[in-house]
C-alpha cells in the first residue's frame, strides 16, 4: 500500500466535496470528531448575525421575527434524514445528560407496572450515572447486559420497562443492530431508548425502519454543532401524544405565552422541551447541520467503513511490527465510526502524536482513539496519521517524558 | 416636572456611565430587559474569538487552553456578588426551569420526611408548571400560598418540606422580604428555594445575609446573557457537601474525564451541573458580565428605586387623566424593577408604543409591563416613555386596528 493509493481513493471520494465546508486549521489531521466536531463554514457568519442584528437590533421581537421560538423545530427537521426518522419526531435543547434523563423517565411512564431498566456495564458513563440517578428516582432497579459474552434474551423478562443501549460504543466503536435489538426488547413489551452520540452524522441510522421507541443524542460530535451543543431528542409518532417527561417547563406547554396556570404539553414532540430555548447555541447547530445538506447517509456509512477498512489494513500492516494492536470490529455491521489502537503507553502516543498535528483522544487505561468522520476526513489523511503513528513508534517519542506526564483534564 | 428635571437626574446619576458599556439601537426606549436584556459591548467579539479561533483552531484542547471546562465556576464567581452570595456557591448551566426541577428535587431530598412544597398562583407559570411536576414525581402535594391575603405563617406546618418562591413578582413586580421569609421558613424546619428571575441584576439581592438555602436565576433578562442565556443555581455552603440533585451527568461528577463506573459528585456546587457545559451560550453569559465590572449593587438598586419612582410620579401626572392605573407596589422594600400600566387595551397600547419605539411587553390580560434596568436605562428614557404613553392614550392610538391585531406569539 503507497500513499498513491490513498489519493486515488480520495479521487474517486464522491464526498471529497464536502470537506470545503469546514474551516480546518491547515496541516491538521483530526481524528477527534468524535469528541468535538470542527467548525463549518458558515457557523461564524451565523453567529455574528445573531448577535450584531438579531438580538441587538431587533431584541425581544426576534423570537417571532428571526424564527427563535421554532429553532427546536426547524433543526429538528435538518436532523430528522439524518436519522431515518419520521418528520416531526425530533427537537433539540439540553445537554444529553437532562435529554436522556428526561426520555428515560418517560419511557418508564409508558410501562408504569414494570420495575427494571436493562443497559449495557461499557456505556458511556453518563449514561449509567443518569440510569442510576432515574432508577433511584423512580424506585426501578438496573439491570446490566455484558454484549460481549450474553445474548440480549437472557436480561430480558416481563418486568423490563426501558432498555436505554448506546447504539455505538464510545470506546472500542461496536455497533448494536438498532432493529434485532429494538424487536428483541418489543417482543418482551419493553420500550428501547438509543443513545446515538456516537452515530448521528457518522453511521446510517433508521430509527422509523427500527421502530425505534425513543432515543436521543449530542450535537457536537459528528453532528459539528459547536462545543457544549444542544442534544436532541426523538419521540416515535405511536408515542408523541402519550409521551410524558418530567421537567414540564413552559417551552414545553401548548401555549407557552398565554401563562396559563396548568401545564398542559404541546402536542408532539415540543413536549420534550423544558426551559427557554438556548438561541446562540441552537442557531451554531442549525447552521452546522448545513454541512449535511443534499448528503445522503448511504453514502456517508460506505465512506465510513472504507476509511475504517484502510485505517485497519495500515495499522495491520505498520503499527503490528511495534506490538500494537488495532481494535475495531471485523464485521461491517458492528462497526462504528471509529478505531482504537491498544497499547499501555496510550498516553503519551496521543500526545506525541498531537506534536505531530494528528490529533485521536486517550481513552482510559490504555486506548488510543481515532474517530473518522466522512465529511472531512480524507483517505490521505488516514494513510498520514498511520505513518505518523509508525514513526512516534519506531522512535519510541511516545515513551518520551514530555509526552507521559499527564496535563489536567482533556 | 418638566425634562430638564429628567435630564438633571441623569446629570447627577453616577451609573449613568455604565450606558456605553451596551450596543443600543438608537432612539429606541427599551423597557423590556426584563424578557431580554439588550446586547453589552464586547460580547460580539467574545463570539467570535470563541468560534473563529479557540473552536476552529484549538479544537478540543480549548476545554483547557481557553477555559472552556472552568466556565461555569468562572461565571459563577462573577454572579456571585450580584447575589449576596459566599465564593464557591454559584454555577451556571441548562435553563431556568431545568436548575429548579434539580434544586426542587435536591430542596425535598434535603427534608425527606415532609411531604409539601409551598409556593404562590402568582408565581411565573413554569415555576408552578415545574413544581406541580415534582411533586407528581416525588407524591408530594403542592400548598399554595396567596400572599397578597394570607400570612406566610399560615401555609407553614412541619410537613413542608420546600418553600419555593420567586424573589420578585413577574407581573407586578411585587417583592418578598428575603430575610424574613427565609427566617420563617427555618424556624418550621423547611428549606427554602429562590427564582431570581426578576431580582439578579436589578434589585439587592443577599442570599447569604438572608441565609437562604437554595436559589435559581435566570441569566438573559437583567444579566444580558442572550437568548435563552444558560441559568445559574446557588447552594448554601452548609449544604454543599450534601446536596443531593436528580440528573447525575458526567460534568456534575468529581473526576468526569476519569470516567469511573459510578457516580460520585463534585466537591462544591459544580455537583449541580449534568451535561457538557454549552460553552457558546456561557461564554456569551461571561462577557456580558463584565457590564457589573466594578458596580455596586447598592447603588444600582437606589437608581432603579429612583426610575420607578420617577415613573410613577409621572405616570399619576399624565396619564391618570385617562384612567390608566399604574401598579407598582408603593412601599418601595416591596417594590421589584418595574413598573406596569392596567388597562383594559394593554395589548394594543403595547403596541402603539413599540411603533413609537418605546418597547414594554404585554402580559394577560390588561397589563402593560415595563421594566427599568439601572445599568443603561436613563432617567430621560421614563420621561419620553411616559409623554409617548401619554400621547399614545390622548390620540387613541391603542385602539388602532393595526394595533389590537394580535401576532403571534411574542
Amino acid at each position: 500500500m503507497e500513499r498513491t493509493d490513498a489519493e486515488a481513493l480520495d479521487r474517486a471520494d464522491p464526498l471529497a466535496h464536502l470537506r470545503d465546508r469546514f474551516d480546518l486549521p491547515d496541516g491538521l489531521i483530526y481524528l477527534d470528531g468524535n469528541s468535538l466536531g470542527p467548525l463549518p463554514r458558515g457557523v461564524a457568519e451565523r453567529v455574528a448575525r445573531l448577535v450584531g442584528s438579531e438580538w441587538r437590533d431587533d431584541l425581544i421581537t426576534s423570537w417571532n421575527a428571526h424564527g427563535w421560538y421554532d429553532l427546536p423545530a426547524t433543526v429538528g427537521a435538518k436532523l430528522e434524514p439524518l436519522l431515518g426518522a419520521e418528520p416531526g419526531t425530533v427537537t433539540v435543547g439540553d445537554s444529553t445528560s437532562v435529554q436522556l434523563f428526561k426520555l428515560l423517565v418517560a419511557g418508564a411512564r409508558l410501562r408504569p407496572d414494570r420495575r427494571v431498566v436493562v443497559t449495557e456495564p461499557g456505556n458511556f458513563p453518563t449514561d449509567s450515572y443518569v440510569i442510576d440517578g432515574v432508577a433511584r428516582l423512580l424506585g426501578l432497579s438496573v439491570r446490566w447486559w455484558d454484549a460481549s459474552s450474553q445474548p440480549l434474551a437472557d436480561v430480558l423478562d416481563d418486568d423490563v420497562a426501558v432498555v436505554s443501549l448506546c447504539h455505538v460504543d464510545y470506546r472500542l466503536g461496536r455497533m448494536h443492530d438498532g432493529a434485532a435489538v429494538t424487536r428483541a426488547v418489543h417482543d418482551t413489551g419493553a420500550v428501547v431508548l438509543w443513545d446515538l452520540c456516537h452515530s448521528a452524522g457518522a453511521v446510517a441510522v433508521d430509527l422509523a425502519g427500527w421502530d425505534a421507541d425513543l432515543a436521543v443524542g449530542c450535537g457536537y460530535k459528528y453532528l459539528n454543532g459547536g462545543p457544549g451543543a444542544p442534544a436532541f431528542g426523538y419521540v416515535a409518532p405511536r408515542w408523541l401524544g402519550v409521551v410524558d417527561q418530567p421537567i414540564t417547563g413552559w417551552f414545553g406547554h401548548a401555549t407557552p405565552f398565554a401563562l396559563e396556570r396548568d401545564y398542559r404539553p404541546a402536542d408532539g414532540v415540543r413536549r420534550l422541551l423544558s426551559g427557554t430555548t438556548p438561541v446562540v447555541g441552537t442557531a451554531v447547530l442549525d447552521a452546522a447541520l448545513d454541512a449535511f445538506d443534499g448528503v445522503s447517509m448511504a453514502d456517508v456509512r460506505r465512506k465510513s467503513l472504507a476509511l475504517t477498512d484502510l485505517f485497519l489494513a495500515l495499522a495491520s500492516e505498520r503499527l503490528g511490527v511495534h506490538g500494537v494492536e488495532a481494535e475495531v470490529p471485523r464485521d461491517h455491521a458492528a462497526r462504528g465510526s471509529q478505531l482504537c489502537l491498544r497499547l499501555p503507553e496510550a498516553y503519551g502516543f496521543v500526545q506525541a502524536l498531537i506534536a505531530r498535528r494528528v490529533v485521536g483522544d486517550f481513552r482510559e487505561p490504555d486506548l488510543a482513539r481515532f474517530g473518522v468522520a466522512p465529511l472531512y476526513t480524507r483517505f490521505t489523511d488516514v494513510y498520514d496519521a498511520v505513518e505518523h503513528m509508525a514513526a512516534v513508534l519506531a522512535a519510541g517519542e511516545h515513551r518520551r517524558p514530555e509526552n507521559v506526564v499527564r496535563a489536567a483534564v482533556t
